[in-house]
């Protein structure tokens, strides 16, 4: 089962953002993978729902997902606040999970060139649903195909 | 001459953005200074020229500004480069200047928890202007200001 699928291809990262908990603001959020970005568009009110689904790809498990939330301004847009998600912490899974309401903090912690986590509560938080998917017709293990070739 | 002068009225810290050698590409800019930040526009082609002003307003002379050059994606943006330009670095001006073709790297550099710097050269590079002036009225230093009251 594992001859036609191509050794380097990576798995594929799945983000619900559903909404903030910010008072009265015009918010976005984005979601940075190392270099990459995506953004969400902007929703006005203290719980905005963006009801937006975003995919990457990586196969660097040892880094993470940063996820920023913004208010629009005119002149400035201000950070609300960032947390940061470790894809090792992230699940594999067929189907969308329930999400998880992430606090919002201040600023990154980066310690030796790497990001670590959070600090500085800021009150906000964002419920993230955040999953793997397999590519199409990968295995998740050896063992589950294994499975599959038992299968009646 | 003091007397109209609200002491905490921070200077105000003007920047212009000319373009980027970037190859083909839809890139935007953003100029982050803390917690704040500013977006351009969209623009094609590989020297793009975005002719937008952006002003922030600080007392923290101890931090920088984060250049960063985004390629607009369908799925993500992806991060061109980014250059860190110490506030301490930039003039005091009644006037723009011709700005500084600054290179843009790959990784801001931390160094317990503070950006000082940034590695890995990109290739690509980004002509920005910018310059400090003062809050209306507001005299450069109690020399100029001495200057002025002596004034014939």
């Amino acid at each position: 089962m594992y001859a036609n699928i191509e050794p380097n291809v990576p798995p594929t990262l799945l983000c619900s953002l559903y909404g903030v908990c910010a008072g009265q603001f015009s918010t976005y959020a984005t979601l940075k993978l190392q270099t990459v970005k995506s953004t969400t568009v902007t929703v006005k009110g203290n719980t905005p729902q963006w009801e937006q689904d975003f995919m990457f790809e990586t196969n660097r498990m040892d880094t993470g997902l940063v996820v920023e939330v913004w208010n629009k301004g005119l002149l400035w847009d201000k950070l609300l606040g960032t947390q940061w998600l470790p894809l090792l912490n992230i699940q594999y899974s067929t189907e969308c999970g329930e999400g998880e309401w992430l606090s919002l903090d201040a600023e990154l912690l980066v310690d030796n060139g790497k990001i670590v986590g959070t600090r500085v509560p800021t009150g906000h938080s964002i419920l993230l649903e955040a999953h793997f998917e397999l590519p199409y017709g990968r295995p998740a293990s050896p063992l589950e195909s294994l499975c599959d070739v038992l299968k009646p």
